[in-house]
């Protein structure tokens, strides 16, 4: 027993010591290379003026507009006096001085550093490019603080500079679409956590989403009505440019392509009446890479599509090809023999040996994931990691530019910590120098199977904050309980930008109840959480592109701070029982068990919680056996091996799912039944 | 006294009987023109249907196709089986099936009458036009009930129609630019209470917020680039049309031309060097009529942006000229002295003259506000009356078709009964029949001096739903108590279809306290709306454009349901002081009184609540001023006149403004202490 408490407090103490070491109070996220403090401090008032000097890309200006405009939205202070910031402003003396030697482009591993330091009255930033003066301009606004006299900026000098060049976000715009405004958001919410790649899958089975006047069956046919015209695009990454965010588009072929054969049913290996997939998940249309025509056409879409994403790269999916439909065509089957190929991968090789020119052709450079990977592949092209680590070593190792996405994947509904902990270059891995420089970065992936344009915020945010403190922070941050203490705050700071992953809930959760006083569905809801990984929608063949995403499980959000705290309390107790934290986790036993009674008569006026009917009563129980649990901890009952047993059922009655979602106490108040049988 | 008590109870009475006569428990809104109950009941389940039968337009499809989305969205019931409704969709016996004689036309006047009936195991809507037939679903939608069972549509048949043809919402997105999806939540909303004009008034002094190809110094000089690419006004106007809507735009002249002036300010009065004005309020810069130049001008800008809005409709605003700056023309004085006109408006209606012709090569009918009526204006000249009733019975009597927007000023953040009582034709006014037709409707109107994209919802509703059915209901359907139940319910079923007017709210609090816990600010928040009419932007001189409108009086909001209760809870105790009200009355003072504490405590930490503090501190005297009246009230203590006059300065005191906005209690206060003092 000592051994645990000895390796907690070790623990407990070594988390603190990191924390000081990162966190300087200050709440940054993510947390800079350097910082350090002085006795300076910027009083914010009416005549705050920003002025940039140098040779900047005149993006900067609108940037440092909107940072104007947040500051004084964050703050209430009226700061009218300077409505947009223009080159004209370029007094060296103004409240904020940016500096910046050159423009900054929109490419690959171009400098974001930047230095930002308070100085007697004036705060500076100098940076190489206005994409690194951008990035000062969030860490200026993470450090807005207050007292009883008003807002001002610490005094602080920090050196700053990104560990990773491709910080990105995945969103998949295919499966559930997101107009315009919701990419915006995003964007802001990237752009405030420093994160420079926006991954836009636009294609699926379930629709094609993109304009082309090449090809106009492509959103005629194939997409619902439901598409980016070319304007909107280039709206998209016009926005996405002025935060230093590059947009990378992804046309997946072969496979995952039953929209575009929608339209173009001539390319696909099988004939076939084809419609837009309605299901999520892996299907077998493909293209027929034995078509000669199929070449042309893609060459065609390709270079109007990536005509409207000026980034050097382009991605082509090339993931999850089942086979069966080249496997069931003689001619294809004919094709391999003929050509020595013996399996699904090789033909896969052949087809994007044949993209590769066309790609280039485009002015791209590939990228594709990672089951595009085979040997021969050309060492520029770049390759995605989604299916774990050993993909992700091994095509580094073959000296391909790699983006690991294995681990990133918030749309499992995992915890914070989990992706957080997941490093690109863990200390387990040895690479060489070259083998390093070849770890681009990191992607967190959004897929929108379970998630519409009122969902998805709360999918994302906050913890793609964490995933992005892990590709831009040094290796060393890595303090679980202080980056949780920051992800808070952060979270609250990206719902004053626009993001709703907080308030969403909120509609939802009155529509769910049908009226005001949503008390005993908020109680329920803030322990629940989503089925993880893919087991929401069982077999794939629960939900279609057609469902109601309106329900428990979509109130419900990942990594919910209520059972959170309560395991770390639980945890505590066991240690130190003290009697305020007895207190604290006895008053949440009791609002969790007396909950039940009045969430059951919501449940009698609004049929759609019947689903959650189960869940709230077990969760009552689940308490109730943990308010005994307490009693005999404190009062060292003497228990029976019934007591145990039967408890032991409610714990596991108490691990079903319910409305797709699952309780999140349960270990804890397991943990304390178990501690209360101990005893005995 | 006992004269009193009667009045009450006979008002109540006939409030009752009211209700009874026009709500019959289904909560609808606007209610229609009659309403019937029958024995059946259609149940909801996944073999739900909708077929459509007869001759719509094609617009019928995809709002059906929305409405079974909106259905599954409510009741979580998976509709997938029809993903979209087409014209396949024409089995008779669906569970919902849609019959229509013809296509509707967005024009004024088109047929908007529907019959809906429950029958045995189907719901029938029968209607003219796809139009009438796209309202019924609305009322469909709010007939949705529920028990324990599930979820159904009650046995009703209904057959409703408006009262009056133009039911109309001026958004103003020149003063703060409402962005694209802004527009379509508030289109989704009009549709919802069955309005059927989208005014948009796209320019004024402060930027002209259409893209023109013909004059692109419009958008690229006086528009800050803010303004809706061409593309995007083809988009809301489609939008807008699958719902029945008309789209009116407004390009004002000849003042509130600043915009416009500041790209071509050769067209102007006054010499000046003209730039985007960032104040608001009325101002002189105007164009000058006696340039011969200006009409060509006119007529090729009008016949570009006219093409984009379909509508027979074209407003040019006419309104607020101040005329200083033809005064201070001498050549504009001769002009006038030489066609001997004598006053500004003798000049305005020549230029009204000059323009008529122009908007008839537009192939529009010119619409315009009050101040552009003047005799010898031709009678199909439509007038917007925003001064008074007198200018409009007094265009009306003229000949003019008129639309009433005086008393429906929304953006004034007077109570919803305020406008729920401004009926454009009142038992007072007698007209003639022919007269009578004249009256189009009336608009709402949106002004935008103080609403952002995040605020602009909680301006509009619900209290636009109150508008929507003095406009559409029978002019016997006026009972306040009985529309205020209502809009309570209709107020989330308008947040369910994605209108933020109360979660904004949430967000901009977090940001206010700058943590989680927003209690004591909401307590607050509660009994407070924003300074009302024109008060809160003291002599147009506070906001600019630039303003942060993230304070308290942005969080504050219309006609708040906390103290309207709470005033007819105190008078209700003043006739009969029962146990249960004191209880209640006592609750929220002793709530009020006690917030003051916890409210200083943010304040300190959160300096954009200072201008919040005296506010908080003068509730809390109040409520404790109004619990010594309660107990005064019960014990018949003898008070001394000391007594009253302390209270009275606390009254006075708690009238004050705090942060542009004022307690909505103190009324209901003083009544409770001049009661205590009347015992005396």
């Amino acid at each position: 027993m000592l051994k645990k408490i000895e390796l907690v407090i070790i623990s407990a103490f070594l988390s603190l010591l990191l924390r000081a070491q990162v966190n300087t109070g200050f709440n940054l996220m993510p947390i800079p290379k350097e910082i350090h403090i002085n006795d300076h401090k910027l009083v914010i008032d009416m005549n705050f003026k920003v002025s940039v000097i140098g040779n900047p890309n005149s993006r900067i200006y609108p940037e440092a507009s909107r940072f104007l405009r947040r500051l004084s939205n964050a703050t209430g202070i009226f700061l009218d006096k300077q409505g947009f910031v223009t080159p004209k402003d370029n007094n060296v003396s103004s409240a904020l001085l940016i500096m910046v030697k050159r423009p900054g482009k929109l490419e690959l591993g171009e400098d974001e550093s930047y230095t930002l330091e308070t100085k007697a009255n004036q705060v500076v930033i100098d940076a190489i490019t206005d994409i690194g003066a951008i990035r000062a301009l969030e860490t200026l606004l993470q450090l807005l603080s207050a007292d009883a006299q008003g807002y001002y900026f610490p005094g602080v000098i920090i050196h700053d500079q990104p560990r990773f060049a491709w910080r990105g976000l995945l969103l998949d715009v295919a499966l559930h679409f997101m107009p315009v405004d919701v990419v915006k958001r995003t964007l802001d919410g990237m752009a405030a956590v420093k994160m420079n790649v926006l991954h836009l899958h636009l294609c699926n089975d379930q629709g094609f989403r993109v304009e082309s006047k090449v090809f106009p069956r492509l959103q005629q046919v194939a997409s619902d009505g439901i598409y980016y015209t070319q304007e909107e695009i280039r709206d998209i990454v016009h926005y996405a440019g002025q935060r230093g965010i590059r947009v990378v588009p992804e046309f997946v072929v072969p496979a995952h392509t039953t929209a575009i054969l929608t339209a173009y049913p001539e390319f696909a290996s099988v004939k076939r009446d084809y419609k837009l997939q309605r299901y999520f998940g892996v299907f077998d249309p493909v293209m027929d890479p034995t078509n000669e025509k199929l070449y042309p056409f893609l060459e065609k879409l390709f270079l109007e599509m990536s005509s409207l994403f000026p980034d050097a790269y382009f991605h082509i999916g090339g993931d999850e090809n089942t086979g069966k439909d080249w496997s069931s065509n003689p001619h294809i089957q004919a094709f391999m023999k003929a050509h020595g190929m013996k399996s699904t991968a090789d033909l896969q090789t052949y087809f994007n040996q044949r993209l590769l020119p066309i790609i280039k052709k485009c002015g791209k450079t590939m990228v594709g994931w990672d089951e595009i990977f085979h040997p021969g592949l050309p060492k520029e092209v770049v390759i995605e990691s989604w299916r774990g680590n050993e993909s992700f070593y091994g095509s580094i190792k073959k000296g391909h530019p790699s983006i690991l996405s294995y681990g990133y994947y918030i749309d499992l509904i995992q915890p914070a910590s989990y992706h957080y902990q997941n490093d690109p270059i863990p200390d387990s891995v040895k690479l060489t120098a070259a083998e390093t420089k070849l770890v681009l970065g990191g992607e967190a992936t959004m897929w929108s199977e379970m998630v519409t344009p009122v969902t998805v915020d709360s999918r994302i945010w906050p913890r793609t904050a964490a995933i992005a403190e892990r590709l831009w922070s040094p290796q060393t941050v890595r303090d679980t309980d202080d980056m949780y203490h920051r992800l808070d705050i952060e979270s609250l700071r990206l719902e004053a930008l626009g993001l709703r992953h907080i308030s969403y809930k909120y509609p939802l959760m009155r529509q769910l109840v049908k009226g005001y006083d949503i008390k005993p569905l908020e109680v329920l809801v803030s322990v629940i959480e989503p089925l993880k990984i893919y087991e929401r929608n069982e077999g794939d063949t629960m939900y279609t592109v057609f469902s109601p995403f309106t329900k428990l499980a979509d109130v419900a959000s990942p990594d919910q701070p209520v059972p959170r705290i309560f395991n770390k309390q639980v945890d505590s107790f066991l240690i130190n029982p003290s009697p305020e934290l007895e207190k604290t986790i006895n008053e949440k036993l009791t609002l969790w068990k007396e909950n039940d009674l009045p969430f059951q008569q919501l449940v009698k006026k609004s049929p759609v919680l019947q689903e959650a009917a189960s869940l709230s009563q077990n969760l009552s129980k689940l308490a109730d056996a943990g308010m005994q649990a307490m009693q005999y901890i404190q009062e060292h009952h003497n228990l029976g091996k019934d007591w145990l047993q039967e408890k032991m059922d409610i714990i596991k009655q108490a691990r079903k799912q319910g409305g797709r979602c699952e309780l999140q106490v349960v270990d804890a108040v397991q943990r304390l039944i178990e501690k209360a049988a101990e005893t005995y």
